[in-house]
């Protein structure tokens, strides 16, 4: 049973009630809270030689772990604001790798005001950090991933294919996020952590539309090994988000501008009947299978 | 470094701010919320090999995994509402074991009203399941474990030295907790996890005071195997708690009758100067090393 089947098999057993306005199958699960706001609860986990090796910096390890929860928060449009972290660590040398994952959990909480709440340590041969992350959105601010409409367009930030090196020390995109939900009417949003076409795959189907994105558009980092693996291995950590044309006119006339930051346009959302397509330099159009990083 | 050196490194490091109301040191965070009611935020991990063993049936592994944040909530006096569940499972035979895993999970919550707003699923060779837990409590009802006085009298729920046989399929002392908290004043509480003798020595020690308990009051369950075990293995999850004189005569009018749990006076709390005493049936006092399950 791979990831995408299990999340269907647990959506089909868990109803979630009136108070979960957004259960599992999003970045977050969204809950009623104040009359204004939803809180945001989720929780990722990193395991040694999964998704860092085991020589990897306890210091990067730990920054990863709080990162991609802070990144799942960007995610919906939301502000971050409590993790608690539970780790496993072997006996030996526990000191140095103990202290090593909190300060660099501190160091990436303390870039975007989160605080440590809690956490629970325990005894495992490999290193293994889970966090969870309590954050809360704006009811009109919140975006999830399955609202993108026929005719949005596809935008991404940053530059993707960076992700072997960057994945232990990336920046969520938090400052983007909000710059994002509060100028503008995102439709859809999520982050790329397995890989753009996987992760596209994911957001069409939550919507039920089509795509197509254009290779000419993609924003491939220089230093990516390959456009299959800009488009394919994930750890990018960058915002994949829709909106209308009229909306995008309105980003595309501040982007590149000081205080807003780098997107690109790659393409636009269709009818489901179409499916998921790639189109390349000579307007050749081939269908996209949701090859990435998947879990199991 | 063992555990209680490196909650003391971390308490140390992070500085909660005014919204954090008890950070870490507590079996969950204690979070501003509303007018009335704190937010409880939390997390616990298991591991297979370490808290339960590689042939343990996914389901019970799945009910320990939700009951031990549930248990957490219980200790501060809460209600559970929402858990997010990660899990690491080998590849192999993954299907039977998520599921197994989730069903398990799924059973206590819907005992206790609580909800699985979401999740991870990840390849690990060992089985790696933590949970995460959101609850509240009315302001007025919170029980912290740092809040024992000298005089108190000392409780706990139910019979020590079960653990064993029933740590994958006990039941969170919810119930208990909330008519304790909402007929009497209890000074402080904390679940019985790493056994009585170190957990309750962190009690006293957050708490500030010294304690005595006797040999003759404690609840030994028929299926301990020794006293030693029921004192020191653990995995009981019952509730440890202290109260004033008054209000514990009131909780002993009580006690034993049919809406009221189940539960035993075994000592009383000290000045911090006194130690962490136990007294056997002639009466002859030793002082109490904190022994127990310490994580590492």
């Amino acid at each position: 049973m791979n990831e995408l089947k299990f999340i269907k098999y647990l959506t089909g057993k868990i109803k979630p009630s009136k108070d979960i306005v957004r259960g599992i199958g999003d970045d977050t699960a969204v809950i009623k809270y104040t009359k204004d706001k939803y809180l945001l609860f989720a929780s990722d986990m990193i395991i040694g030689g999964v998704h860092f090796t085991k020589n990897a910096d306890p210091f990067n390890v730990g920054w990863k772990a709080a990162a991609v929860n802070i990144s799942d928060i960007a995610a919906m449009g939301g502000i971050p604001k409590y993790i608690v972290i539970s780790v496993g660590v072997p006996g030996r040398g526990n000191e140095k790798i103990l202290k090593g994952i909190t300060e660099g959990a501190m160091a990436v909480c303390r870039k975007f005001g989160v605080e440590i709440a809690g956490g629970d340590t325990n005894f495992s041969k490999n290193i293994i950090i889970d966090v969870s992350i309590i954050g809360e959105v704006e009811k009109k601010n919140v975006v999830r991933r399955d609202g993108a409409k026929e005719g949005d367009l596809i935008f991404v930030t940053g530059k993707l294919g960076d992700g072997r090196n960057k994945h232990l020390t990336f920046t969520p995109r938090i400052k983007e996020s909000r710059l994002l939900v509060e100028n503008f009417k995102v439709n859809a949003m999520m982050d790329i952590s397995d890989g753009l076409f996987l992760d596209l795959s994911r957001l069409c189907d939550e919507s039920k539309v089509g795509s197509c994105i254009y290779k000419s558009l993609i924003p491939v980092s220089d230093k990516a090994k390959s456009l299959k693996d800009a488009l394919t291995y994930g750890e990018d950590f960058e915002l994949l988000f829709t909106m209308s044309i009229s909306e995008a006119k309105k980003l595309m006339r501040y982007m590149g501008k000081k205080f807003f930051p780098d997107a690109s346009l790659i393409g636009q959302i269709t009818n489901k009947s179409k499916g998921i397509n790639f189109i390349d330099e000579k307007l050749k159009m081939t269908k996209i299978k949701p090859l990435g990083y998947q879990h199991f």
